[in-house]
């Protein structure tokens, strides 16, 4: 337990289950006398919102939160911790049936049980719904507008869905935006349609599919992170698989030999810079000044129309279930901002103690 | 900074850089009343010892650690934090280059340099050097033996060299010992052969070659973890990122379709558990009784002895070096126990911790 | 900065400021399963709030909380974080002055304006204010509960105003309740009396008072807490001192020889006890199951009437400042609740890890 | 578990038992480049060295530690992790009986074995032994070189032994070094007379006396700290309640009534400071620029030559105990450099990072 609180010196904690009464976040530590950015926040939380497209699950989510604590009477930041609470509507409960008792395959459901025993809340998951991350991409989009105050940039794209792969950035000088605007983000078009195509035939056949988010950071100063346990690597990859769904974190693209591998130093405008970028910016579990740049991966989505087998845990006997209600296919495209948010949360933290 | 110490209830703090005067670590937390099997520790310590074979550096170390307290009278652990120490020996200083102006490409050389300024002690690679693997695997023996008495199981094997996969191991019942007696741990010893071949290969071309290793936990109780950031895979993975020349970390053996992915609930003697394992034995975070999978994957060894382009920081310019010395052209085999290692320290601290 | 959050394996953050919407909590970590009497809640809610009597501020407040979420159908905790808010009503925001540029003596005005510059929202102190231990209160109720089910009490009297002392309690065999039912507990009506026309007296001088809370503890394990920075008295100081106006901490009530301070062993049905208790039920930082004592001092409120010398840091020169508003003359009263509270969230924490 | 680590991004851990092979530290964190004052060192560790007068116990020790890591070539610390082992010698095991089964009143050793089982090393009080502080002042006498670069500096003196107090000191403008050169601090030397007459007349009669110890800070910067659990008071309580035989922290020197107890603002040298400083230099939690000034009060030595009251644990019985031994009958003297050490670790702790 005590599982909703991520960071050290700027600490985001979430609250919320899926059917309750709402949804948010408290942010401590954010730096006082900071005026947001309000529309960006819209347009962040909009990426990531439900129910915008044929790929991503109907539902619809009034998700403009309300700002309980951390504004002073100018609208500026003041210090205090930032509240940010998001309503619920629009749960269709009856959707659910009984997940306490006959699990989900894939889902939280039965681990819940276990842990928390007859008293959790089942209905669309609980605490472990993905609605929770609208909060998380609240606090990241105010995290966001701090980092880009000091030029340091976060953009993800879809870099896999199935077998679809999105070509891959240019990581030694990436071009922004890595996606287009709308809510699809890839770098290459015509892969992006071979994407939606790939979620569209899962759609169609009951199913669901996997996928993969890139992320890549720019302006990130050299020096940060550290050996063993304070690696740069190790502090994202622990917020990275925070998020619901994220089975891997791979940091950079390895190559299989040395010789091909070693980012090979070289000068350029009298800094130093590496020809290529295979290490991801982190070598030694701390920042070298280039661009940073890792993939996420996430499993299919576990709710799928078709029939399942699973257990009924009062009989004690294999049973079979069948799922209704409103599903992404795909949680890939609707991951991106909550990866570009954990990102920024942690990248803030750090910057923030000096790390 | 402040980078040594992992765990929360248990508390592993390594210290010591590659030629100092020693290496150790502390470790708080661990339960009194245990008496230590130090055969088991001798002999895993030197499962991850060099100087063995091909396939490793032929640096000697003489890793039988000094117990500076912890123990009663009897030997027994007494509840006083256990410190190690391990002295160093048979350091050849002169064979590294000045790292400090000159840093080799894939080495952590230029991020100290910008971390530490120009006191760190470069030599050997200082406080990076996989060296602290040894009073890490030191912390990690005792916590197998608490798992043991639990009937909790860990064991790694290489799952990949270079572009030879190992085998797969049944994650649904594995079979133990993963590995074969000796220092090369894999399932299917054809490919295990193939795999020393690719080392071989890489070494005569002055080279290094990359790799993973798969870890499997069986016994492990159900209901360990929480939702998002108290999630068991986020953990794992910020300890395993501490690992020198990791960059990725896979749980399970996600499937690309959701029908294929999700692992049916079954019964089997009375109790749940699933047909197939894709999920790595997690789901939300939390364990589910079914045995834990993961893979860790490894970069090359940056230390090759082909020319390699690098910049001269004294005069800002670029220039070329060639390394000489002691290097395993591949850090997986004896990575192994260095996984398995830092599996038992997370899952001893969450099991202290009631998580 | 990140200052609002207490805790490992039960996490309580506050968020809210003086005068923005709202304050609440967010309680990570509480145990599924429970119902809250929220009655119990209520009441222990109103010997916190101000405007009871004459010895308290008359501003009003509404202190009932809304939960957001935490809670099941059936309205037992579930496992997901508890988030509770109280809107803020009734401020009175032209009562304070520019605390800003002219800070008041006393307060932290002069502080927070170092550590977050102009942006901090200084009316009523902002996240400063004492308000905020309305919502800790909150989650100290509920842990108030958690611990009432393992038969662990806890109760503080008011000790001491200016030089008025209550009677000590029987820290072997504590009386419960410690405090009459009422807003004003002591142990002995009398003092309490005299130590009510002492904070008459400072009210009618335009001045304030100090003083101090005992809290005890019965029912609480031997064997919680560890030595050095593990110790109880440590980790309940910390929380401790959180609590607004606390300047000073005593657990037990040390004699000054050893011969008197040394708390003899002896048996009480069967099982182990101390004759005395002067240790405050805590050697070498561990509980010995016998009940905790400790004493928090507080400092006089600060706003007085009275005319006070202070800087107008526009001017960069000498000033002078008459507070007008609503102030207690002594917290001491009100803050018999939060010492429960704080103490409550601390051993409940201890517990749920195990500790 | 997990006791003997204090700090965030400035980890000290300690490790040692009294009667194991040898105690010491790790320091995580601190600063790399400095060069390190070994005579200031060994001249700080001596002032806690035992053995030295007619107050301290006539047990000897080697004190001089052993780096094993953390400096370069040259001397400097190079940002490995700082880790120092002190030899245990000169240990009388005889001297004590048989802790486990029948403890000593006002020593951890009932606690201990509650805590630990039967295995606990309970020889001259194991890990809860004094000589823990030895390694805690090494910490101590780094971070105070760190400070004084800053312009930082701390000293405390003897401010009671049983009933003589020592002189206060100007808390305005504090006159260094507050305490004489030699080994019994105080500021007037003649109850500095008194107060050993008074540790004399406890040691005669085969008892102990308590004391305190008053700690002034300054040149410390205005701004560090924060509101409720950020305060600085409980951070530095925590830290100072883990030194043995801390039983209370109070800081600055409250006065009953606010209109005394507020220190006015006023103007120095273009700069805010106040007029008093009974705030101990901080508000709200955080500093204000003025000295901080705290009172840490000890327990007398629970370990006295009189008969005491105890029990047999095996059998279940009272019992009488006469101890025999080397032991202080005043730890007051010997601890106030361990106060100026736990102050200076964390004091730099919250300096590096940031907060």
């Amino acid at each position: 337990m005590a599982d909703f609180t991520i960071g050290d010196r700027l600490k985001v904690t979430l609250f919320g289950q899926s059917h309750g009464p709402a949804i948010g976040c408290v942010i401590d530590g954010f730096p006082a006398g900071k005026r947001v950015d309000w529309d960006a926040v819209s347009f962040f939380l909009a990426r990531r919102a439900p129910g915008q497209n044929a790929w991503s699950t109907q539902r619809k989510e009034a998700d403009a939160p309300e700002i309980l604590s951390g504004l002073n009477e100018a609208g500026l930041t003041c210090g205090a911790p930032l509240a940010a609470v998001i309503r619920n509507t629009n749960q269709h409960s009856g959707d659910y049936p009984d997940l306490l008792n006959v699990p989900r395959p894939g889902h939280a459901d039965f681990a819940a049980g276990v842990k928390y025993g007859p008293a959790w809340d089942y209905r669309g998951g609980g605490q472990f719904s993905g609605r929770l991350t609208a909060p998380l991409c609240f606090a990241g989009a105010l995290c966001l507008q701090y980092l880009a105050e000091r030029n340091i940039r976060i953009a993800a794209h879809i870099a896999r869905v199935g077998n679809v792969f999105d070509k891959a950035p240019d990581t030694v000088h990436p071009q922004f935006p890595l996606y287009e605007a709308g809510a699809f983000p890839v770098i290459d078009p015509e892969k992006g349609r071979a994407m939606q195509a790939e979620i569209e035939a899962a759609k169609q056949a009951g199913d669901s599919v996997d996928g993969a988010v890139r992320c890549v950071v720019t302006g990130f100063p050299a020096g940060v992170g550290g050996p063993y346990f304070g690696g740069l690597e190790g502090k994202l990859a622990q917020a990275l698989f925070g998020i619901p769904a994220v089975k891997g974190v791979q940091f950079g693209d390895t190559q299989p030999h040395g010789s091909e591998n070693n980012d090979a130093f070289r000068m350029e405008n009298e800094s130093v810079c590496t020809v290529t970028n295979h290490c991801g910016g982190i070598l030694g579990g701390i920042s070298i000044g280039m661009p940073l740049h890792f993939t996420v991966s996430f499993k299919p989505t576990p709710s799928i129309a078709k029939a399942q087998q699973t257990v009924d845990l009062k009989a004690m006997q294999e049973t079979e279930m069948n799922l209704r209600g409103r599903h992404d296919p795909c949680v890939v495209p609707r991951a991106v901002p909550v990866v570009e948010a954990v990102t920024a949360i942690i990248l803030t933290d750090l910057l923030l103690q000096g790390a």
